[in-house]
């Protein structure tokens, strides 16, 4: 399946001299969507996970239903306000300002086997956030997936040397 | 399978006086998601949609994993400020002030059947707000699936006649 033809490019989006890659022709086709999972899916289990975890709210499209595929536990990571029970947080750094993320407290047991999954790789630094979440909990990250992985903006050298699945490239296009 | 079983009840969240009802345990056990999924999806078959739409965060959750049992395409509805291309929005109050909900405005063709999926279904007013966007789509909504339905609420009679599922209910506990 040649998944870059389910992605539209949006040049100018949300800002002038950026490239928005919209992932939602993905989901308008059924094919597209389950392959997509099942190969992140198939790559959670290569890497051994225990647990698949993903930020709200594009990662929740992609990692739940590969969870479902995997047969994993899904672990949502959530914008503050949002997750009822006691939680715990990291703040990461945007362009301007920080932004924070939580996850329940009680998610991940010690010694768990994490994939995080997201739509896409751009600078990194929620997915670092979010292995920071894991480490805290005493578990470990063993593998990162994304659906698409913007190479120009090297989000990949933040990560440290977990196995990466990315399943579509784009270089400064 | 009893799905309650998989839901939490916190009182005083958000707030004194309220029961939050929260489905993530439902995704922390895969058997429960995928099952929950498959019945979305079965309900989706039996009033023949064409389409599946759901809201920005949770709504995800179940909508997208139903749309990939169904075979049939998922329609995200978002925010402001999330979807790249043209939109249309709706506007609907809260208990203080108004939010607004957008959808591509290439979505849905004319005539397109729509099944509105989401988590949780209290008063009613997010999803009458999206069976507003599919009206004026040329399009119609032909049913609602909730996971949860708080029966108290009465969110049911904002919906007029469509066919609706809500797997767990809970009345005034």
């Amino acid at each position: 399946m040649d998944l870059k033809s389910h992605i539209e490019s949006i040049p100018g989006y949300p800002k002038e001299g950026v490239i928005f890659r919209d992932i939602t022709p993905i989901l308008s086709n059924p094919e597209a969507l389950e392959q997509t999972a099942n190969d992140i899916a198939s790559f959670a289990k290569e890497v051994g996970a225990t647990h698949i975890l993903a930020p709200e709210a594009r990662g929740f499209m992609f990692g739940i239903p590969a969870a479902i595929a995997a047969k994993l536990p899904f672990v949502p990571v959530r914008k503050p306000g949002k997750l009822p029970r006691a939680v715990i947080e990291e703040t990461y750094e945007l362009e301007y300002g920080v932004d924070h993320l939580q996850m329940h407290a009680d998610a991940l047991t010690k010694g768990s086997k994490v994939l995080i999954v997201d739509d896409l790789l751009a600078t990194g630094g929620t997915v670092k956030a979010i292995a920071n979440l894991v480490r805290r909990c005493e578990s470990e990250v063993v593998g990162y997936a994304f659906v698409v992985e913007l190479d120009d903006l090297h989000g990949r050298d933040k990560l440290g040397d977990a196995p990466m699945l990315s399943l579509v490239h784009y270089e400064g296009e």
